[in-house]
């Protein structure tokens, strides 16, 4: 395997020409759309759009006159197309974190009425932490108790005392991949809930809500939806709990009929009971482009295409770190299965001023630390977006990794300076 | 006083130059600034920065390079100058909804520690309705009465039972300008927390929080700070109370060290702890415009300049409205101490037909319904943001509904139809 063969790879891939509804930056290999996707070329002029046209022209009548007033169950449909979820079943409201609360609570709910002896939230301590700090709050408020796996091999001896297992399906950290539809049916066999957050899955692995037959789902806009930075989230809920109880950030626009503007709450019907606020015209507009640009690829086989390339991706990095680069510890799992659209990479030391090395030579990964008890490694995280990375981009990418590291460039001094965001 | 009076008003008005600040569609006299605020001239041309340079270009190295990470304290402080409040003292996030969430848990986890005894909120049946959906839902989870009173007299009588005492400075409907410095100092007198909704005044009149001594505060950045539709809110905590609890919507942007990625939350020192899931950047840069225009009013005499304007624009409406129009009540208060930045009218029947009449006209003010049990009656409101309403708006607007009237214009069919945003 050289450089020529992966430009001959991307010379027979069918999904290349979605490239070039990108607009990306020259000389930059982005692998760090698993952080914040990258700016779809629609995107500029449809929020230029609404901010001197829907805004400054139509004003306050643009709320009917442009269906702002639609637009978190109009691109919450968008999103069920690549999630497995039915038309009306899903919303963009908020921010991850709202929605784990909102739905986390939802499903607390349930269990009280249904199995008031579980007292138990399962969750993974390599989860991503906002979803732990939620789930802890509620729990601390509610009465729960919040235990925090270290394998997923610990789930089921935990499953009989639990109310609900919240996992996000694929690890932001090593890129592992939970089978959501197997784990889903162990947890419903012992009476626990499913809730799933879909942060590093959505629009990078095919999901099936539905099929796996899952209970809430929460995700995120501004991954692999490359919705913008701080994008609104999403969530959906299975239509047999979505009209049992009203989530408790039950604000107006969740009301059945906010414009009678009524003292009393009356929840809607449906999965629009789990908005809160005055929905962000802007950046859900924004969001919209970024979700169009991903249903674009319906016409190149969809999910299960570009799920493909970003298997093939993954495993061409892998493959050619592993001969070139042995120091180097693979830190995601190599069996594809379980492998989400990213690879990982950890060494003995200076992960970080590596990752600033290479971002220095325009390849862009990034660095997540490693827990304080030292029980994993510091990571250098590459995420691919099969949307837009090339198989050149991964050998150009190992290939400045070589030199990073051959010439120990990472040592200098100017790479080791933490930013405010590492 | 004729129109000529009014033209004259505005040529000697020294805040006139400050409308060319907005960028106004032509034909329109815009009076719903209190629902949505006018396009800045300033906001496309930021946003269009943000998306295509910062997002574009710098990707993820935006939040270090661009300041993004910093986005919700850097515009949190511009908003403290226009309430009352110290630097460092308010953040940016989320919706006033979940604002509201926020600051009522942290009031009532104070007063349960502080007054065990004391189990009520009090709010008024027509503040607006999301504060008291959200007040309702959290009043239930923590086994409070939410006690809503429909005259502000008769708040006293029950301030010895109340933990919180939760009012909209400026009435959404009336225009009622509550006394927010004599309010909260009987509250407090009798060791009731108060919690002050902002959402009618930041911008509009002249706030004091740290002169009030208030407890909390939440506010809209759509309105009269014109963010943008659905532009994030912000919230102010005085400081005495800031550190002492955690609010339970514990995101990750709230933890001290959100980058070192630990399971286990810890609040942030002040009230960057408000915070929550990552912050909207496009979203809460179009509001920055927003508060910036405002600010630019600080070389015209600031807010006290402008509330001097909106008054005598709020006085001039009522003026002519009661000689040329007696067939309208006015809903808002006459007293200039008690009356915000709008100008509310009811009729016998009609309102909702009269004010689609006046749009077609290109009047746009807005329809709100009365309470379903006919203790107050449907409104016609017009708000008024002395950045950019003019003497002469006012004027026409009233002749513009002298011919509404004059010609039962307002009876035709197509004025009764509602939308979806009424």
């Amino acid at each position: 395997m050289n450089r020529d063969d992966a430009v001959a790879l991307d010379r027979d891939d069918p999904l290349a020409p979605l490239r070039d509804l990108f607009d990306l930056p020259d000389g930059t290999i982005y692998l760090d759309g698993n952080s914040l996707g990258a700016l779809p070329r629609t995107t500029a002029g449809r929020v230029a759009e609404v901010v001197t046209q829907e805004w400054g022209r139509g004003l306050i009548e643009s709320w009917n006159t442009a269906s702002w007033i639609t637009l978190p169950q109009r691109v919450g449909d968008k999103i069920a197309r690549v999630v497995g979820a039915g038309q009306g079943e899903v919303v963009v409201a908020d921010s991850t974190s709202l929605n784990v609360y909102k739905v986390l609570a939802s499903a607390l709910s349930i269990a009280a009425a249904d199995a008031p002896e579980r007292r138990v939230v399962i969750s993974e301590r390599s989860n991503f932490p906002t979803d732990l700090y939620i789930a802890s709050s509620l729990c601390r408020e509610r009465g729960y108790e919040l235990v925090l796996v270290d394998s997923p091999d610990e789930i089921e001896g935990l499953l009989d005392r639990a109310a609900v297992l919240m996992l996000t399906e694929v690890n932001y950290r090593t890129g592992y991949l939970h089978p959501m539809a197997a784990v889903t049916a162990l947890a419903h066999e012992r009476g626990v809930l499913a809730v799933w957050d879909l942060c590093h899955s959505a629009g990078a692995v095919p999901v099936d809500l539905r099929g796996a037959d899952a209970d809430f789902a929460i995700g995120c806009g501004y991954k692999f939806l490359n919705g913008g930075p701080g994008a609104p989230a999403f969530l959906w809920v299975n239509p047999r709990h979505v009209d049992r109880f009203s989530q408790p950030l039950s604000g107006w626009m969740g009301h059945a009929a906010p414009f009678e503007m009524s003292p009393g709450y009356r929840p809607a019907e449906g999965v629009s009971r789990y908005l809160s606020g005055t929905p962000g015209v802007i950046a859900i507009s924004a969001l919209e482009c970024g979700v169009d640009t991903l249903l674009a690829a319906e016409a190149y086989g969809g999910l299960e295409a570009l799920r493909e390339k970003s298997l093939g991706l993954t495993r061409l990095f892998a493959d050619v770190v592993s001969s070139r680069l042995p120091a180097f510890r693979i830190e995601s799992p190599l069996d594809d299965a379980r492998r989400g659209s990213q690879l990982s990479l950890s060494i003995g030391e200076g992960a970080y001023a590596i990752v600033q090395a290479l971002i220095e030579r325009g390849v862009v990964g990034d660095f997540r630390a490693g827990p304080e008890d030292g029980s994993a490694p510091d990571i250098l995280r590459f995420g691919v977006t099969p949307l837009y990375t090339r198989y050149v981009d991964i050998w150009d990418a190992v290939d400045h990794l070589v030199a990073v590291m051959d010439d120990d460039e990472w040592r200098a001094e100017r790479f080791w300076t933490r930013g405010a965001v590492t």
